[in-house]
């Protein structure tokens, strides 16, 4: 039987043996969540990059640039890393590079997976379809704040958990985990993670209707996914 | 207001400034639950070392010694990893020394801690009692099992935050994390715990006794504390 288990954050993904499964890369909050509205919005690529220079090297090339840390956007950049700013006509059929705290990171560093995929709560219902079709096991990283884990990665990671349960087998304690802190929290994830540190710290950021619009389940049929340096969607 | 926060492995604790803090080390199956025992058994101090290799050494020169590999007790030793193994008339006013798999090393990363002390649910009202009095932060490490959290350690973290909830300031999401588990779980933590990979390889070594041992709250009245390069009891 194939295998689902969960990475809290990325500072334990070499504990991990990637090989052979599936990554599932999820920043709710909201790296992955903006991606996956991108591509439902039209976007033909995006190009995951670790530093904001590498950012604005691809900016002053002509790509649209999106930079995110610390939950701010840098001056000088084309979107502002809430998902309502992917819903505009210049991101249909463009290619975007993109840099944030915690996902892009997540993102390069599971380079060695048979595929590196994009998940958030928007394209859960997608993914469990296609991974309940493939033969490989299956890895959720969670990108977690500054390599600490977080309670909406997790959530999600329980979400996926939860869905795939029938056809793979949960053999680690984190996965275990996430899953039960998913159907305790799964009738109101929104009052479940309002008193988590990175809302707390996103709502000092006036964020409110990003991360309701975040915690949304199955809005768009899109399946980012890595190929070389850019995900598409498959 | 003082701070309490969880380290769900020993791999992340480079990422908590514990400095300021009291960390408290726990590894439920089983070596901070026969460390509780022992010291209620009237053992006078524990030598925690890395390898099995300098448990033997001070086997050789007289001590008592213990070790475990993978929940396992090589051969040679004189315990046999069961707390109940520690309620024997040889360990009154004895200086044991004890490797673990995970419990030993979490002990001795803690070291530039202002304390570092040993909990289990056997001593948790005890440690909740003199937490509240300290001035400083508390940070609970979980041991884990090969870096990887585990389920049984995060439900002693969480039990730790609910008790001292209104004296410490939870700041970070594995805090708030272990604590929702906890209270999902304190009702019936054999059950809870029933499917947690490490008590699927416990069961396996027939060890049922043990485990529902290790989850009684509040048994005694111990507070083993690093001093030097021993515990004792405070």
């Amino acid at each position: 039987m194939k295998k689902i288990d969960v990475c809290l954050t990325p500072e334990l993904l070499h504990l991990h043996d990637i090989e052979n499964s599936i990554v599932v890369v999820v920043d709710i909050f909201r790296a992955t969540s903006c991606m996956t509205t991108a591509f439902a919005n039209g976007v033909e690529a995006i190009i995951p990059v670790a530093t904001v220079d590498e950012c604005v090297a691809y900016q002053q090339k002509g790509y649209l640039a999106a930079a995110e840390r610390d939950g701010k956007t840098p001056d000088g950049f084309d979107f502002d890393n809430s998902p309502f700013s992917y819903m505009a006509e210049k991101v249909q059929g463009s290619t975007i590079c993109v840099t944030t705290t915690n996902g892009t990171l997540a993102i390069t560093k599971s380079k060695n997976a048979v595929k590196v995929m994009v998940g958030s709560f928007l394209n859960l219902g997608a993914l469990t379809t296609y991974l309940k079709d493939q033969q490989y096991d299956v890895l959720v990283l969670c990108a977690g704040w500054k390599g600490k884990p977080n309670l909406e990665d997790t959530l999600f990671a329980g979400a996926l958990v939860e869905r795939l349960q029938d056809e793979f087998m949960i053999e680690e304690d984190a996965a275990l985990m996430a899953q039960r802190l998913y159907n305790l929290g799964k009738d109101d994830l929104l009052a479940c993670v309002a008193s988590s540190s990175h809302v707390k710290r996103l709502q000092r950021l006036g964020i409110q209707k990003d991360i309701a619009y975040c915690l949304q389940h199955d809005l768009y049929d899109v399946l980012p996914v890595l190929r070389g340096n850019s995900l598409v969607n498959m």
